[in-house]
């Protein structure tokens, strides 16, 4: 940026914004959040009244505290490894508590739109007020626009997707039902075991297309992601193979438990975490299916030939990313694709930042907070773009390191490795932009 | 047996009676079975009328079919690894109509009382009738009479035992509740974790005296139960030792989890088969907690000096062994405790044989056939029982093989290693009781 204290708009109050904003607060950059809801914490406000959380009540991080903790400002030591989204919840109101995050954003005011303007941005508020800054900072998340599935024919049960499931009483009533899954996600998973519940009654199968490598959350006794932590100084993809060996001992392998085979290696994709779900197929409480070759009413036919009939759907079925207050024409992310480097920026729109645009494994907590740090040395100048070209070029190179093993699917064209991601932003990136600089 | 044809009488359709009717039917031995239900399967008849089931409408068998399976007669192919009761219920069922075993129960007609009487039994049964058997099957189980413990005080919360435990609506309605469950047993762990599920908004703490060792029932993408079967040619000593190296690796230690060290090493007592309480633990969602020192109106005070208020209490703290049709000073089992040969004979009483009164690791659908099979042959003359003195010294040294390493607890008087005992009974007792009849 060429002012040293840039106007600055941050849109959203959840993880990615709230980092932003803490990081734009150390290095005295002013700047305004425009929130939506009445509350901080996006998708980890159970019951966001914006409609942005797809926590369910169940709910606890996938990842452990170990990992998931802000390096700025640390997990309370009596956590439980795993916590439940209160806890999370409560940790980032204690987050922005301790830095004074609060009094820089405007609650029930989201952003309606964002234009390019002289250089800098028009935004109009819910408020109707039109203001003017000089750097935008897009953090409105990417798990609150339920994706759905595109398959023939129609169901005529009732149907959910997860970003809208709260429990098994809300807002359907799934007791006493003939249930369909659809996904293999931690949603996925998560929801099939609640539903799947004897206490319940129900019947619950699961319809997975791509399938998915399983791995316990605990691991001889630890948090399983304490054992898998990537090594910067390595190459990754020697070190997904190193992992690969563990699938056998980790009992990973979907098809010992009669799903699919996974289109890709164990952690060429974010695998899933469960202990249960693999125990709930074992017990037959769960039946695995192939994917949907068609509705048919109340039928639902596989591709293995076998077809069912349902009472209910539960899409879990992942989230598209949208920007709901741009000019489509401007910037949009079809099927999850947007070119953007280092995750951040556009080529050619030097005032504009995203941060949380990743699926980063193990977690987005500390990934957003490396990526603010990035933000804040940019809008004081500390940090310099490379040229376009060289831009476009390093997307690519990143895009193959991260994710060139990945199948071409929506749910994986975000994923990042976090350790590799914040070592070559903390050991190369920002050493290279401050010499950019000057 | 003195006689080749004795009449003999068992008391209960479950397993073990099911397994003795079905191999004395083998031998051509007449026999009756007395069946306080309308149905067999015991403790495996969900609901039984006969209040003799313990099964909850979750439960699934701790063992994995692979182990189950009667020798006589397989379980289905299409058997999840872990079956549901129901299925175990229909495996009994087949089980029963395969070898024609229902023509002999008799239904709605347990047995009253049992004397001895000249040489012979008078069996005198529910319809009031009075009739001579020459030898008697004890096979009613050690399932069904809930043992509490005897904590100071008084709670004036709910309480029930597991035994009553149907799922989180029946016979109490557990949800929105503060409750406490005590024991560590498979059914304190699957009421624990069933009742913790958050749509239940309990909150759920878990109290046990001696801890026990948590394994999960999945390693390695095979049933865990697969992996651990002693070899009855090595000392099961030295089998013990090996097993507990595997310890670390299955994250067995309570202590990980914030429960109190276990007052015995892996393998040295029936270990609990769980996958999900280690992660509810984990997540915060069951407080680990020592024994209760003493209950105070709704507030309950642990060993540990801490305390908390209760609605409810679940008691998963095991059976007594109980024959109420004996005369007591005949022969009762005080504390679990009961000195049979082999576990099916009382020195001195040779027209009495008990099946499945053990505690037997991995189950007991394979034991009580064993048991079953040495029965039919002592029926039919070709097996007979050494000098009362030589049955005597034997009991003391089985007890000190199969369970000299245990605490002395209720819970473990009765544990038998099945391997060894199969083992045992194949390949000594029955060759050397055919010898000694001569």
């Amino acid at each position: 940026m060429a002012l040293a204290q840039p106007r600055t708009a941050i849109i959203g109050a959840g993880i990615s914004g709230l980092t932003a904003g803490k990081m734009l607060k150390d290095y005295g950059v002013p700047y305004t959040t425009f929130e939506l809801s009445d509350r901080i914490g996006g998708n980890w406000a159970f019951g966001n009244p914006n409609g942005h959380s797809s926590a369910y009540r169940s709910l606890h991080i996938d990842t452990s505290k170990h990992r998931l903790s802000f390096k700025d400002f640390p997990v309370p030591e009596d956590f439980p490894s795993f916590p439940h989204h209160t806890q999370i919840k409560s940790y980032l109101d204690d987050y922005a508590a301790a830095f004074g995050l609060l009094e820089n954003i405007e609650f029930n005011n989201g952003v309606v739109s964002a234009r390019q303007v002289d250089g800098g941005w028009e935004i109009e508020d819910q408020a109707g007020a039109v203001r003017q800054f000089d750097l935008l900072v897009v953090g409105n998340g990417h798990h609150w626009d339920a994706r759905l599935p595109d398959f023939p024919g129609t169901f005529t049960g009732e149907t959910i997707h997860s970003h809208h499931y709260i429990d098994p009483q809300t807002p359907l009533n799934l007791t006493g039902k003939r249930i369909l899954v659809v996904g293999i996600g931690n949603s996925a998973a998560d929801i099939t075991v609640e539903l799947s519940s004897k206490s319940l009654q129900n019947t619950v199968t699961l319809s997975t297309r791509s399938s998915a490598w399983i791995v316990p959350k605990y691991l001889a006794g630890q948090p399983g992601d304490k054992f898998f932590k990537t090594n910067p100084y390595l190459p990754l993809s020697w070190q997904r193979k190193a992992a690969q060996w563990f699938a056998p001992v980790v009992g990973a392998d979907p098809t010992k438990y009669g799903l699919p085979p996974a289109n890709h290696k164990l952690f060429e994709a974010h695998p899933t975490q469960s202990v249960e779900l693999p125990l709930r197929l074992g017990s037959g409480d769960v039946i695995p299916k192939p994917n949907v070759r068609l509705l048919d009413g109340q039928t639902v036919h596989f591709d293995d030939g076998t077809s069912a009939e349902f009472d209910a759907i539960v899409y879990a079925t992942g989230y598209n990313i949208t920007f709901p207050f741009f000019d489509p024409d401007f910037i949009s992310a079809p099927d999850n694709h947007i070119r953007l480097y280092k995750r951040m920026f556009k080529p050619g729109v030097d005032n504009l930042v995203f941060i949380g645009f990743a699926q980063s494994i193990p977690t987005l907590f500390p990934f957003v907070e490396c990526q603010s740090r990035l933000l804040a040395a940019y809008a004081v100048g500390r940090y310099a773009l490379p040229p376009v070209g060289e831009m476009e070029r390093v997307i690519d190179a990143d895009q193959q390191l991260h994710a060139g093993h990945c199948v071409d699917r929506p749910r994986h064209t975000q994923q990042v490795d976090y350790f590799y991601y914040e070592h070559d932003i903390r050991t190369r990136e920002l050493p290279a932009g401050l010499k950019r600089a000057g």
